[in-house]
């Protein structure tokens, strides 16, 4: 069966491609270079689809930087530092990109349906302490309404099934699980800031760290 | 009240700005480069917003050639042509491209979080000959839920609606509708093919020639 894979190159979207290939899935990775901070990300998402051994690998181009709106898509908003776990589920932060998973599984429902896959796998994680609208289980089901009744392939046939494994995982839960399916943590990326080491300040280095942390594991992804 | 409005240079998205005017809103038109059979369509659309006065218009770049899947994305899929409106309304036809709207309007939502607008002005229409999965009621409404659910503006205040004012006029009626509203016809591009003058047989010629005729009007724009 032929997946089409959201794969950004961090720790979550090279977990759910790994997941897909332990489901037997012939595996279409797809990247997005939307003008966002940095493209080391990118770099990752390529390494880690070539080691995985996906069939293909889009990387899809546009630039949110068109309207910003967010401090990844806006250098004129700092990304926020040293925050405690704690801090960091108290609201909706600013580095939320207005509608990008809506973006994001847009372009996958379109890939996935020029090629007549039946699945589209996204790494969503609602327990993350990021609060992202567009991370949560309501709105991944409202997504499956429209690759139902969006596309041919949805009207006619089959349609096209979100697959979210990690939706309702634990960061410590989902190393856990890439640790069983072999994912090479090294080659991932998750740092905002995208310098040559990863920064270890920003919230997507802290989660990360303290996951690794908790489960007595180290990360092998070099920090500053 | 502020409105995004998503542009083509159509006659359908023509008439909902001026719609959108009429409805008192500032006018944000957005158009895509996604490197379909011509960019004609992009100048009309530029042209048409100019002429109405829209605060800004925004153009998106992308590829959908990457995987292609339709006439419009696929110079190996010829255009259909000379068919009857009878024969265009039997199935989904080769010039659906998977998933349009669905990026569209996500690219839509995004400009409209972004700028902190309350509307997005859509010129789906299903009684168009055309079958289009995503130009029917069912779909618009699961859209509907999608910006209600997967952004920071649905989830903490008012949810930007989505205004489809076409969708169940006839194309005769869209014409009424745009003469009432001074819609200007002479800039707008409804060809498939995009040479200096329209085709006149491609489906959306045929089905814009019709409807002016069966009103007994002049198309102004040229045609071969």
């Amino acid at each position: 069966m032929k997946a089409v894979i959201l794969l950004s190159g961090g720790l979550d979207s090279s977990t759910i491609l790994y997941q897909a290939k332990a489901d037997s899935c012939d595996c279409y990775s797809i990247s997005f270079d939307y003008q966002q901070r940095h493209r080391r990300e990118l770099h990752s998402a390529f390494l880690v689809g070539q080691k995985a051994g996906v069939v293909e690998h889009q990387v899809v181009n546009f630039d949110l930087r068109l309207w910003g709106g967010s401090a990844l898509t806006d250098d004129s908003i700092d990304l926020p530092q040293e925050r405690s776990l704690n801090e960091m589920s108290q609201n909706i932060p600013v580095t939320y990109v207005p509608a990008r998973n809506t973006i994001f599984l847009s372009f996958a429902l379109a890939y996935a349906e020029a090629i007549a896959a039946q699945r589209v796998y996204i790494g969503v994680n609602a327990l993350d302490y990021s609060g992202y609208p567009d991370c949560r289980p309501d709105y991944i089901q409202a997504m499956q309404e429209v690759f139902r009744l969006g596309t041919k392939q949805g009207r006619e046939g089959q349609p096209i099934e979100i697959i979210a494994p990690l939706i309702n995982l634990k960061k410590t839960e989902i190393i856990q699980l890439g640790n069983k399916l072999g994912v090479p943590w090294d080659l991932t990326w998750s740092c905002y800031a995208g310098a040559d080491v990863a920064c270890g300040v920003c919230d997507s280095c802290r989660l990360r760290l303290a996951a690794f942390a908790e489960l007595g594991l180290e990360d092998p992804v070099p920090y500053a």
